[in-house]
């Protein structure tokens, strides 16, 4: 699984004439200049302590860094460049300004991948639990943003990274908490789901590539995910189970269980999408010589938009969402 | 005090030529062009149940349309045109769905005046109290946008509005309740508290006058809010307290009173600035030809960042905040 994480220190952000901001300090809004040339692409996020993460799954720092992660990840999705981020904290006073800035901090470090830069945003108290809205924004070459909506009959599906292995490392952080100790193995799945790193230069392979694209994040699991596609593009999509990358650390989990994961799980960030059959093999070789992940997991057909998954010669439903429905067939 | 609304039925939105939205909807972001003559403003602000609102202070309605409006005001307060809007919604299990929907009615009652588009956003639930956090997007020709460092010593500070009248709606509020019975009087008085309207006409005369001007919203009263515009500049402000519009339905309050909301009450949404003397009789002229309100209420002069008051012949430091600091000295 080591090699999913070797493509980090291989990061280097474009080129930022994209970028000009012209104030953004010491008033309440912030002004960056426009371009002709350039769309702009916005997003934002919430994450509410006690239902997308809790202090003992996440540290303050980890907070604010998969915050963003989060938000970087939709700008990804449509193959932009991140440029800015504004974030609004309401904050209770059970926690103290070294973990307020821990949060920053985490931000901050996730930011400099991309020279991101914090532009605005406001910070509130509030009685109960912490709540982080980030909005990120993000440039794109005119015309070049991916939508959801192109896939079609004879497509190929494809991820960029492995998936799953953000779930089993919420599952492990469960068990142990933030402070367990795990194996190296094991690390590296909680790693996964603490410090996500989003897709930002898949993203732009494909928005520079001159090919019918339609993408998506995976932040609610394949199953999710792939049916935004097929609903988008009002087609079938077939996920080949045999063909999902599930990280190699997860090598000890009932087949049972990585599919669960793989499929339901969330929060891997990698991207999903479509490329024609004729395509793939181009797009591989342009991921290979970045030495990223292109994994072909499925193919899309005509039929009711819908999602089904492929195992043993069997093919059967997915549910948009959900262990339950899945076990009940498993 | 009727005057003060007289402006609503007159604003006329400029021409959408500054908006091009490419795509708003079905993706986790959104889409929209940029352009070599306009600059991007942007700004965030948060709104948590039980700090900036309570249900007896506002209806779900009236929550929506005021947590956008604080984000027009920042706008207008750099001279922008708003133009998109995006909403992150935490919400608890105790508020209906209805209620949600109100919120959102609220926001779009407000949007549409400026025909801003909803572009984005994220609803997320939580376990205590709501959190609503807006993120808004303007645009301002190139190089035109305002800021607050602008005053200099001989310069006279304006408010575009009365002062002090959200401040004293709050209070009848929190007498009666949201269901309250109000005379006329004090309907105006907590209607300028639950929905006030953010001054973009004025701040687009000021965008538009080629004259040197600081600009600041009073979001946190005109103390703290000349503070700030003192601060940025490096100069000393004096506010001259019988210069201050105060609203008529306030006019059986006790002068303290009245002093007291104005300086330190805040929500009242108005712009306030600097202008250089020989300037403000054009400016007047400007607003007066719109029927908006123009009050000169003070004037800058060298010395020590700082706030003064000047009332009968008394001048005296005018702290950031607090009615406490104030009464101490009343």
């Amino acid at each position: 699984m080591e090699d999913e994480f070797a493509f980090i220190s291989k990061i280097t952000p474009e080129k930022t004439y994209q970028k000009s901001l012209i104030r953004g300090v010491g008033d309440d809004a912030a002004v960056y200049s426009g371009s002709d040339e350039l769309e702009q692409v916005i997003c934002v996020d919430t994450m509410v302590e006690g239902v997308h993460f809790r202090r003992d799954t996440l540290t303050p720092f980890q907070i604010g860094k998969k915050g963003l992660a989060i938000n970087v990840s939709d700008l990804a999705a449509m193959g932009a460049i991140p440029t800015y981020y504004l974030v609004s904290i309401a904050v209770p006073s059970s926690w103290t300004e070294q973990e307020l800035t821990e949060i920053y901090r985490g931000m901050k470090e996730l930011a400099d991948i991309y020279q991101m830069d914090l532009i605005g945003g406001d910070t509130v108290s509030t009685h109960d639990k912490l709540v982080l809205t980030v909005t990120a924004i993000g440039s794109i070459e005119r015309g070049r943003a991916i939508y959801r909506d192109q896939a079609k009959p004879g497509d190929q599906v494809f991820v960029t990274g492995y998936v799953g292995g953000s779930a089993a490392g919420l599952e492990l952080l469960f068990e142990k908490g933030v402070d367990g100790i795990f194996t190296e193995q094991e690390q590296l799945l909680v790693t996964s789901h603490q410090e996500p790193l989003p897709h930002v230069e898949a993203g732009r392979i494909f928005s520079k590539v001159d090919k019918r694209i339609s993408l998506n994040d995976v932040s609610d699991g394949v199953a999710s995910e792939a049916h935004e596609l097929a609903e988008a593009s009002k087609n079938r999509f077939v996920i080949e189970a045999e063909k999902l990358p599930i990280p190699q650390a997860m090598n000890t989990y009932s087949r049972q269980k990585q599919l669960e994961f793989a499929l339901f799980g969330g929060e891997d960030f990698v991207l999903i999408g479509t490329v024609p059959k004729e395509d793939v093999a181009d797009l591989a070789s342009l991921f290979n010589k970045k030495d990223l992940r292109f994994s072909v997991i499925g193919f899309v057909e005509e039929g009711e938009p819908g999602v089904f998954l492929k195992e043993d010669q069997q093919v059967k439903k997915l549910e948009k969402h959900g262990y339950n429905h899945f076990q009940k067939r498993g």
